[in-house]
């Protein structure tokens, strides 16, 4: 990337944020501001909905929408975010492939610990199949803990006997409660979003003191992925959950699921959210595009 | 696939071989035999030259040219094949990306052992360079051997003090002549191209004796990456040399390198060169055509 691309990136990621722990309220708030700080492109339509009894944000091209639905999941630790939070995420997907989405405002932690969100995305992804949609013409998406929702509602969507999505796409998902990819320690130093206690503090709230090593917890290191789906996974190699995405994509390849481990160098957590202001964000969203054009197609 | 795709495959590599050892004569018709059934697109036009001393074939869009340069190695064990064998392959790239291809006709064991084929791929290099070809517009591709010839004429090139190409797009390559990627033991049964017998057959033909523990021979368990430009490797399920790739990919991401490992199920070997036969190979080599526009664009 440029020094000036660069430049931006630092400047926005060094927003001021409180060191020491923050209170949930001071969390959401602080995202959300970060969040909205990204380019959303303009030659989209939203409207506010319901899907699966939740609130649910659809968004579609200005043009005529191509035949498909991308189900988005939002990022933010499950504790935070919204539909809004990834807008630029889900935009950049819409207006890239011609597909409508629909961004999902799943029940977060600490008020609504694991599963909620999950039992929440299913619900979803039930009531979009219930509405007509056909499967094949079905993608998730999502970001982060999002990325995670992407995998973790395929797997209980399997094991509630509905059939699967044509595609996922995750960008940076969190894949692994138990912490235990090596990126946890050889990124520690350069990941300039998360650290290992800010980790613990928002994954204790959706823990909830359960055990992180269940599959919809940790499908990085427990999930049997047999059946799923074709799966583009995006990282940055500035991350500390580098290895949940690699970790996961060695086991799809094991399980004998097509999958695509697109990894970035020199880039954070999300990077994708800087289309518009860096090459590689728009770079990455082109080929996410691609691919979802070639799975719902 | 579909189950008439996977007939027309079952079909192709079903062709008699002789079971034994083979002569070299043998190989080399054999392998020129099974390419000649693989389409060709017609949108392209060919002429003979050279590069750096060794026949080249020069692979030009119909259309006018994008403004970039894929030099392009063959597959085939590094004991045969020659730009003709690959043809399916490079004018697939040529035509999906508007690139011009230079497809090099470098020396064959065990008449020229390794690391004579390096020599003779550098040598290529060099002579585009030197005919005023800016390293940022080449790209390198290549299929199995000729796949590993993408990392290790890379690997060269740097030593030797050039600079280096903008991209590297690497099929089912060959990099690991220590033979000891995890896949060779668990795809042996379902790699319907390769047995441990016939890859020590032509591998021995190119070691001539040489130590493999070396970076040019093993560069998946050897070489150093860093500074190397983006890499599109891509692989099948049922390969043996499936973890050639897994290996060289985590060995780029080490390094900083961007690195896209994209892993098609339930395919053998190159199976990009079923293109206009097999959607898998379609696609496969549009992912690789955006990829190469995105960084010689």
């Amino acid at each position: 990337m440029s020094r000036e691309q660069r430049m931006k990136i630092d400047a926005l990621l060094r927003q001021p944020v409180p060191a020491g722990p923050r209170t949930i309220e001071e969390i959401r708030a602080g995202f959300a501001a970060l969040m909205a700080q990204m380019r959303v492109p303009s030659e989209i339509r939203t409207r506010a909905t319901t899907l699966g009894g939740r609130p649910t944000v659809l968004v579609e091209p200005a043009a005529e929408a191509r035949p498909g639905t991308i189900l988005y999941f939002h990022g933010g630790g499950f504790v935070s975010g919204s539909p809004d939070t990834a807008m630029t995420l889900t935009a950049n997907l819409v207006t890239r492939t011609g597909f409508r989405a629909l961004s999902v405002d799943y029940r977060l932690a600490p008020e609504h610990p694991f599963p909620a969100g999950i039992h929440d995305a299913v619900d979803a992804y039930r009531a979009l199949l219930d509405s007509g949609a056909d499967a094949a013409s079905i993608a998730f998406a999502g970001d982060s803990a999002g990325g995670g929702l992407t995998i973790t509602t395929c797997l209980a969507a399997r094991d509630a006997g509905l059939p699967l999505p044509a595609a996922i796409v995750a960008f940076s998902p969190g894949l692994d409660a138990t912490r235990t990819g090596e990126s946890m320690l050889t990124k520690a130093d350069r990941d300039p979003i998360f650290t290992r206690a800010s980790l613990d503090h928002t994954g204790g709230m959706y823990l909830a003191g359960q055990d992180p090593r269940q599959p919809l917890l940790s499908p990085a290191v427990l999930a049997d992925l047999r059946g799923f789906p074709p799966i583009l996974l995006q990282a940055g190699t500035n991350e500390m959950l580098l290895d949940d995405a690699t970790r996961l994509a060695a086991r799809a390849r094991e399980a004998g699921v097509d999958v695509i481990l697109d990894i970035t160098a020199e880039v954070p957590h999300v990077f994708q959210s800087f289309a518009g202001s860096l090459d590689e964000a728009d770079e990455a969203l082109d080929r996410a595009a691609l691919f979802l054009r070639q799975r719902l197609g």
